[in-house]
């Protein structure tokens, strides 16, 4: 019970850091979007590719979360944009992102130009989709070799995103891969979200991902 | 600081139960493997794989940790072995499985033959790691769609595990993969594991896994 209490008074206390972060974030007319999936599912790769497009129109910021190595954080970098990255090993190894965590990215951060902040969170398809970090919108990426039946199993994750991108399409031709099967079960969990079908290896379905992000970054300001 | 107290009995109390367990595996002469990996590793394609194989030669019998969903288990009670199915949603919707829900499950299990009991664990890289159950060996998944860095983002997970399989490799050719990084990113956190490359989908390299698992076994009874 005592557990229960304290999981509840985490949470609480994240919200309202939240709240301050989706306060700040408004006043600097910035659009922030957290992008979440399981390790491996090429969250790193397809942020690479939408930055390296994205980022002449839209000037852009990236925090990513690791719990250890800088990797990510320096392929990132490579697209221009300027990059924070946050160990969290310094917080006790979380496995997900919490909102006073990206406070502190924030205030590390130059946003004087940026209009779109991306947050790439730690890699994991469950506890991420507990913290609210005062995001705009939430993004999951799912690559086709996880197997069809990940909406169904992580279904809280699919619930609170906005926006499904399901990576790693060149692969189809060499898996036993079901997409109607994948793309019901994100629509058992969700009826209306998009799904965008790319591969950031090859940019094949990257047009209309780009469009779509950068229609929602242009609505807020 | 109350969250970390809190956190620190949460896993004390959760060693004590463990070591229960591992006091009831010993008496009942009973192998225990705690199989963990990211979602979409191939884990249950894995089993399913090895549990044909063996269960002729070690009857066995499976606990099976999801937070939603019975897929996995209806698909490895296909084998042949007595499998028990755990929605952590019983349980807070846990990320992982803790010693005191393998304890029921176990409850739950006739175990009166089985001399092998696999657990597969909550597709998470990350927190399941810190969790003893009471297992005699703890198995890591990997596939090679997943990226060859994972071992240094996720060290804790390589570091408590004593063996590890790279999944998957039926779609090297398909993949810019580095077989050597992999192995050298495995090797820079445990210089000694036993690694096996593996496909569950073609059987391509199961055999010495099998032979190790089955020596692992008998060496316990």
């Amino acid at each position: 019970m005592t557990e229960i209490k304290v999981v509840r008074k985490v949470l609480d206390a994240n919200d309202t850091i939240a709240a301050q972060n989706r306060k700040l974030f408004a006043e600097k007319g910035l659009f922030v979007i957290n992008v979440m999936s399981s390790p491996g599912s090429g969250k790193t790769a397809v942020l690479e590719r939408t930055l390296v497009e994205i980022v002449g129109e839209i000037p852009s910021a990236v925090i990513v979360g690791d719990i250890c190595t800088t990797n990510d954080a320096d392929r990132l970098a490579r697209t221009g944009a300027p990059v924070v990255q946050i160990n969290t090993d310094e917080f006790g190894g979380d496995c997900h992102l919490e909102a006073h965590v990206v406070a502190e990215a924030v205030s590390r951060l130059d946003l004087s130009e940026a209009r779109l902040l991306v947050v790439e969170n730690v890699g994991n398809l469950v506890c991420p989709a507990e913290f609210d970090i005062g995001e705009d919108i939430r993004c999951v990426v799912l690559s086709v070799t996880e197997g069809e039946d990940k909406p169904l199993k992580y279904p809280l994750m699919f619930r609170v995103c906005d926006v499904a991108l399901l990576n790693k399409i060149d692969l189809i031709p060499h898996l036993d891969f079901d997409r109607e099967a994948v793309i019901a079960n994100i629509r058992a969990i969700d009826q209306s979200m998009p799904i965008f079908e790319v591969s950031a290896r090859t940019g094949e379905g990257f047009a209309p991902w780009l469009e779509w992000l950068k229609e929602k970054v242009k609505s807020k300001s």
